[in-house]
């Protein structure tokens, strides 16, 4: 064997976590962005809208996990078949690394259809799993000179090729984009847009009422008309021709398209898989960053797209 | 400049997490082991003691994260010098990789003493500071392939060489041993052993009762007359003759030396940083396990031993 002073040192890494910036100007200073994916269905629309990002790819790493479903072993093969195609392709296009982690639990649900999904008693064992799932992916790939993190969901099919830019241009520590649909519009004859993410709010007093005479597991949800919050809800608030760039704060946000630094996760910041302040998942999350005083910010303006199924 | 397709393709990694063991046999089946230390001040003690870990270092990853403060660099430098010297010395003795956060926030106190850290009006923040620090080292350094997470401070002098594979065999999510001190004992003219560390206990009726009539932004502190608990403390139950494998449940843990499965911390559990069923830091991460459906455990008559200042 080769003699001890003859091989190399194993790597001592020193980090200044002060020095690592996360600024308005990301390109500009080579700022590192995760793009951090759960994924049970793989979307075509999805690796060609991120191939298409023009925040240099060598500055972004893509991470994935994957349910262990029948459904997700499909989703791992078309997802491969198009990162290799990606990484030996043209240099500007690939990405500085990739992270595929295969789930070590069952998801609660083995349909991935809409309606099933969005059943009101579906809906906390399923956040619950998704909000685990996105843990597992946030504490295995985020490492020390990580400095933003990109929520996006695998049917987010359509977003401008400027997102990571036009959001850390706010240089906010967490900030959501409205998640909008596609869809033919019968009465107008046309495609049209309506909205599709209820989970970016403001708190109403309605809600704070309801929560505060819930069983302390129980969660409250957006979206379902058992169960009326009035909250002010930001995909309500859209403006199709307003400024692109008008910001509100938040108390509430979704996970489809979700811009953090990476130092609210590193405080902490996590995604609630149990009732927290009767949340869970990603609206938990931006309560659990207020508690570690991080101001969650909307676009009501500003639009990402989720696949039409 | 190289053509594109003679260039290395950017890795892609490709992880089951569910292939991962975390067993009671792990130097058989080469479980990967964080080492996560928060550092104010260095130890020649806690170095030294963990070089003679049995376990082997090639599995061993170490992980610090050191506070800004003019202590911190003195700290620092110190570390520095004795992982160059154990870095270039025998090859068994050399650690897998290693890592070294400075903070990027300041701790809340300036002085390091014993009597100052453990004013009861101090403790919140402190301890707040603490697990923040906890959380930014573990969000960091948690790798895809790490199994196990030992938590160790660094004025922790004197432990088991084999203190993973004694902790380990047991096969629990969470297990932490007895942390105790030798002092000198004026009546019996010799040294003796007293415990250190109270936050490892089982809860009571009577803290329970307390925390309900808390307001919600109020901890429960241990080892503060003002405020008796009741909790069964682990501490107080040691034997030193008796058995060291024997084992208790628990719902309160220290964080002197704590075992960790990996998985826990990667489903969410972290160290809150804010009162979390008015509980912080160690023994909120207990109780935030808890809700994740992972128990925690303590050996009694296992002991650990805290420097004396
Ligand atoms: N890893 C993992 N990803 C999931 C699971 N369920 C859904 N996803 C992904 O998580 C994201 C959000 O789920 P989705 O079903 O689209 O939620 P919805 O649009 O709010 O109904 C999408 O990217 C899904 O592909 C799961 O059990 N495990
Ligand atoms: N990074 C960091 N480490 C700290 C800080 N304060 C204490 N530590 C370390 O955290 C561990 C526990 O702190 P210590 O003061 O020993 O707590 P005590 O023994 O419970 O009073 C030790 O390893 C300290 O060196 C801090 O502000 N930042
Ligand atoms: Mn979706
Ligand atoms: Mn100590």
């Amino acid at each position: 064997s080769v003699p001890d002073d003859q091989r190399a040192p194993p790597p001592v890494v020193h980090y200044k976590l002060d020095s690592l910036t996360t600024s308005s100007d990301p390109v500009g200073n080579r700022e590192t962005v995760h793009i951090l994916t759960p994924l049970a269905r793989f979307y075509q629309g999805y690796w060609d809208n991120i191939l298409n990002l023009d925040y240099p790819h060598d500055l972004i790493s893509l991470g994935f996990i994957i349910p262990k479903t029948r459904e997700g072993n499909a989703a791992t093969a078309a997802l491969q078949a198009e990162i290799a195609k990606t990484q030996s392709g043209p240099e500007k296009k690939r990405f500085a690394s990739i992270t595929i982690l295969r789930q070590d639990f069952d998801p609660p649900l083995q349909s991935q259809d809409e309606s099933e999904r969005h059943k009101l008693e579906n809906q906390k064992a399923r956040r619950a799993a998704m909000a685990q799932a996105r843990n597992s992916l946030l504490f295995t790939t985020l490492g020390p000179s990580s400095a933003w993190i990109l929520w996006l969901d695998s049917d987010i099919v359509e977003t401008p090729p400027t997102l990571i830019q036009d959001l850390a241009r706010h240089d906010k520590p967490i900030i959501v984009p409205n998640c909008y649909q596609r869809y033919y519009n019968k009465d107008k004859g046309a495609m049209d847009v309506r909205p599709y993410d209820y989970n970016s709010w403001v708190d109403s007093g309605t809600a704070q009422n309801l929560a505060s005479k819930m069983g302390k597991d129980d969660i409250l949800l957006e979206g379902y008309s058992e169960m009326a919050t009035y909250r002010t809800l930001m995909a309500k608030l859209a403006d199709l021709n307003g400024d692109p760039s008008s910001i509100m704060s938040l108390d509430g946000v979704g996970g489809t398209a979700l811009l953090v630094k990476a130092e609210v996760h590193r405080d902490g910041a996590m995604f609630p898989p149990f009732p927290f302040y009767h949340l869970i998942e990603t609206e938990g999350f931006a309560r659990m960053a207020k508690r570690l005083n991080y101001q969650s910010y909307g676009l009501p303006n500003y639009f990402v797209y989720h696949y039409n199924e």
